[in-house]
């Protein structure tokens, strides 16, 4: 990963002690960060991400391939379209988590947004603490925590994000009908 | 805060549920992560960011400005130099620390970097979570953390940075003989 870094040209000389510096050169670009939330989340197919991000799709292609390359997200053959590609969170994409999470959790408390994600251990129910883990078990594995969006329900929502109100186990991959 | 995000002119329309692009809005700059981090660690002055940061001056005013203006951040006169300032977190900026420390972590851990920074519970002595809670004691209080840096000393390293090695707890100021 260190050379796929030093290929983006973004290594921060000065920065060389801090993980968060290193951190920032693969997840710092702000679409970067949201495609692979959406990944987390189970969304898989390119054209689900461009309805869900409503993000250019040369920047989605050129974000794609940059996280593939860095080893965040995995490009499988999408078995149910030939010539198409999904897209998925390898282990170190994973590991973006609790990060994710603790981000996530910070922006709603100080928007004051009336929306917001909860995020329970499926096992037991509990709602996660804001760093990721279990206030009753401990550390949670990703596929044991179940995601559901609170709040009401806008009159323009898109399909993806629609499907993604869950209550649904992250990592699930997103099967819309029609696609 | 809302208004103040709104403000900045980036509010991603399309990601109305998500706080995790709320919070970007406020710390996706990546500078402004780094600056975050670095009042976390103790720095509160101007000369102290520039020295640590190698950030361009005109950035940093900016930067600090605008943290200033979201809340993540205050400013209170330097009482040891007339006319200048000092920056500290506010409530809403130490609340970062859960999610800093997470994409710190994942940073060292995918980078292979040889140097880290070790993060302790300093009343029981325990390594934190990735997370930012302690496996004996759990949610620690910021005030409570002791970080130190580990990894060779390189020979250019600059006084902030020599005093930022520790072991120190968080969020103590930082006086450097001569400031």
């Amino acid at each position: 990963m260190t050379r796929l870094i030093r290929m983006l040209g973004k290594t921060y000389e000065g920065q060389r002690d801090c993980g968060l510096a290193r951190a920032l050169e693969v997840v710092g670009e702000r679409w970067s960060l949201l495609i692979v939330r959406d990944a987390l989340f189970g969304v898989e197919r390119f054209g689900d991400f461009v309805t869900r991000l409503q993000i250019p799709r040369a920047v989605l292609t050129e974000r794609l391939r940059t996280l593939v390359g860095l080893g965040v997200l995995e490009r499988l053959p999408d078995p149910g379209h030939h010539g198409r590609w999904l897209y998925r969170p390898t282990p170190a994409g994973r590991e973006l988590w609790p990060a994710m999470h603790a981000l996530t959790t910070w922006g709603a408390k100080h928007s004051g947004t009336e929306n917001a994600r909860i995020h329970r251990h499926a096992t037991c129910g509990s709602e996660l603490l804001a760093g990721g883990g279990c206030p009753r078990c401990g550390v949670v594995a990703l596929e044991d925590v179940e995601t559901e969006r609170t709040g009401p329900r806008p009159a323009d929502e898109d399909p993806v994000t629609a499907a993604l109100r869950g209550p649904r186990r992250m990592l699930e991959p997103l099967v819309l009908t029609g696609n």
